[in-house]
């Protein structure tokens, strides 16, 4: 797989992905993938991430449903991010966030710090049953 | 600065931040902020980094003269990664990639690897000079 070999794995063997909504080019979340990860994205056609808190894969959704499609995989200059365009599966309109939120970027800085401005789609006990 | 300390930085004193294009929600470029460029964006209102190769802060545009006018700035559930809605100045369409090009994320995965999709919209040499 050459094309594994062209990408810039930092000294943990990850690089971040930001998944992105087709269509309305939301950000929806940014996590982390080894090669495992970033191979099996490409051969399932779905997103698999690296969870460095379980230290194992993580295919998306295999909990909440809320699984990505995953249409391209983009990568920068530098070769140290990839891009994926997604749709958001399982609940409409999509949910990526574990706190039940369509985007994990909810939180916009104003004077008085960091506020949450965007809602909650789904009560996360009911996602994570 | 309160809001400063509710970012977790990683183990380099860092997150990753997104730029992302104010209307077209395209993203620009991936790149990375210490503590100190965090707080020079928000009070600027313009992008600041950490130059990871050069070890010190880079006023994006301080060369090209593509800076990076910043409408928001916000920070994902895990509170690691940023995330700024800005508009690209210094040309039209706005280019934030050094190769020349609206976005770093111009190759895509397919059958042959990855492959450059993007037009170049000015020569990097013209930016550089």
């Amino acid at each position: 797989m050459d094309w594994l070999d062209d990408v810039k794995w930092d000294r943990d063997g990850l690089v971040p992905a930001i998944a992105q909504e087709r269509g309305s080019n939301d950000v929806l979340m940014v996590a982390w993938m080894n090669r495992a990860a970033l191979e099996a994205t490409a051969a399932r056609g779905e997103a698999v991430y690296w969870s460095r808190s379980r230290q194992r894969l993580w295919r998306k959704g295999e909990e909440s449903g809320h699984v990505q499609k995953v249409h391209e995989i983009r990568m920068d200059c530098d070769s140290d991010v990839v891009l994926l365009k997604v749709t958001q599966l399982g609940h409409q309109p999509g949910i990526a966030c574990h706190t039940g939120r369509h985007s994990c970027f909810y939180r916009r800085l104003d004077d008085r710090g960091w506020q949450a401005v965007e809602p909650v789609l789904k009560d996360p006990e009911r996602i994570y049953k």
